[in-house]
């Protein structure tokens, strides 16, 4: 299972909207077939590893990182290509969350008389696929809020704590690497216009440069900058900037598009982009999965208008006692918001993440693999 | 050695500035002795164990939860009173950490010929006396600051929502009683006027109440204002409230004593108590172990003055949005303050519980139980 979690692992371009699967065959202890499913339009994986291993299959076992469709989509049933394929056994990562769409694969292939083993690592299948689960195969676009902040809760020193010229690194390199890794899986990264001024961020992947269970090529990055008031260019050579419509007539566009931003024009609400607008519009570009990097008003402003579904927080064991917290001058939600749930608590090196989901992980988790 | 824990955790009268300890003392699968240091001027756990043992300790074994001293002090070496019982084996949970003043306990014993175990469950044994430790033996107050926050760094809803004579709690219930447990096991709780205009706190340990690995009789409460603007009166009949030299001759403080509070006064510094000041105050009327339970303005003061010892931060998984967080217009520290590192992670129902040390805790009990 962990060959077929890397074969999906590791696609060069995110198959988003459809959710990423591995699958390999496995003939006498050896491994004879590998797939993985590439995109909207390409084949499933199942047939991929099935027609990899040709007639080794026959007898052999097929383990695949979710459970095959059993229906008619723009491929045939992959569980037709299963059975066609002779394999004996079938080792399914976790069910398909959503059965009434496509399930059924496993029951299809156990009254068929193949032997069927569902369960095995659920916890990174899940993983693999849950932008796709948590937004109901993206009836909306995935938002995973990244924030890393200090004990006492600030994002950045202030100014007396900074050293000219010097990145401040909260967090340790452990940290920052799993960062960079979770950025390979999505397809846009978001900051605000302060955070571009004030630490002229990359945006990208290097840190996971040739780790091979995350693609290679880097998200597309951008910024959210209501008035185009940001002037100074952006260190990478496409991206994005989400203004908003006022400023669709100003002359401040010119300079953004002459350094290779090209401007998206949003919705705006008390004179700021409104969240909700910007990612329809992400939407339309097919950007399906967005990491939003803060600073806090952006995060604020996506986590109180409830749009977040995944909320990644990296806390340094450090005190500031200064500096950037968040904003205490713009409305949060009403009633106190007890939607998210822990999905996963872990140290690196010295500090400390935790995911909170807003769809609860682990219960989702208990339903597909019974 | 589960019941010689048992036997220190719940001494009624804390035994600072003296560490607990407990002993009992085993004879064919059967406790035959127990015993606990029940405070300054009072026998050992070990002699104790042994007396209740009797003549029953020949030839059995005594589980303690620190090395046996092997000096004179206000009472006989206890490795002297271990021979003389003529057990033959013992137990224990960790090295005295200070092995220069009182150590070679272990040693001593060893050489006399007795089988000599050392660092059994010692992560508790070293959590019993671990304000002793973090201290260098009381060179100062012990400082644990307690705080409890949303994921958006909260402290507590705006107004807007919290409902009318409804107390609002952040955290579950399981956090709540893991912080009156914790009082139970320190001299003084205190907050700030703030918290005790807004919430009334009684500050006691009830939910912990028939816990036996506790303390029965709850910590002393008390409060700081250093202006004694607050005339409200406590909950509780005796209580402390920590006040600027400035109030000495006011007006203010005596409907303060009228209402039971007993004033304290301290150094001021920018028109507040300095908690330097206050922290000796309390030294001088033998509160050696103090909970920090905030309001923020109180909390950042101890934290960037550098006096916390232990900081306990539970997490609940809501966003407030808006309402109290840390303070951005006094000084924190003058560089990135790194010197807390973290000893435990931990769910308490849906919180999560994460408390981090000043002294290393971990590299501590390396050390102790080797």
């Amino acid at each position: 299972m962990s060959a077929a979690l890397a074969m999906a692992q590791g696609v060069e371009n995110r198959t988003w909207p459809n959710p990423p699967v591995g699958a390999v065959v496995v003939k006498d202890g050896a491994i004879v077939g590998r797939g993985a499913h590439l995109g909207p339009g390409q084949l499933h994986a199942e047939p991929v590893a099935l027609a990899d291993a040709g007639d080794k299959a026959r007898g052999g076992t097929l383990y695949v990182t979710l459970e095959p469709c059993n229906h008619t989509g723009r491929t045939g049933p992959c569980t037709e290509a299963v059975l066609a394929s002779g394999v004996a056994r079938v080792v399914i990562g976790i069910r398909d969350p959503n059965p009434t769409v496509s399930g059924g694969g496993a029951r299809f292939l156990r009254e068929r008389g193949l032997d069927v083993e569902i369960g095995i690592l659920p916890e990174s299948c899940l993983e693999l696929i849950w932008p796709f689960v948590a937004t109901d195969n993206f009836t909306r676009v995935f938002v995973e809020l990244k924030t890393a902040t200090s004990l006492d809760g600030r994002f950045a020193p202030g100014p007396e704590l900074r050293q000219d010229g010097q990145p401040f690194y909260l967090t340790g390199e452990a940290s920052r690497c799993d960062v960079h890794r979770r950025r390979r899986r999505v397809d846009l990264v978001l900051v605000g216009e302060g955070t571009v001024a004030a630490d002229q961020p990359l945006l990208n992947g290097r840190l996971a440069m040739g780790d091979h269970d995350v693609p290679q090529t880097d998200p597309l990055p951008g910024y959210v900058d209501t008035d185009l008031s940001w002037q100074g260019g952006f260190a990478r050579e496409h991206y994005l900037v989400f203004a908003g419509e006022s400023a669709r007539h100003g002359k401040a566009r010119l300079k953004v598009e002459q350094d290779g931003g090209e401007i998206l024009f949003c919705a705006e609400k008390a004179g700021h982009v409104e969240p909700k607008s910007l990612l329809e519009l992400a939407a339309t570009r097919d950007l399906f999965t967005v990491m939003v990097e803060g600073g806090p008003r952006l995060a604020g402003s996506m986590l109180f208008a409830g749009l977040v579904d995944r909320w990644i927080n990296y806390m340094a064991p450090v005190v500031l006692g200064r500096g950037v917290t968040w904003p205490n001058d713009f409305a949060g939600p009403n009633v106190p918001d007890r939607g998210f749930s822990l999905t996963r608590l872990d140290q690196l090196e010295k500090d400390l993440l935790f995911i909170h989901d807003r769809k609860n992980f682990s219960a989702t988790l208990a339903r597909v693999t019974i």
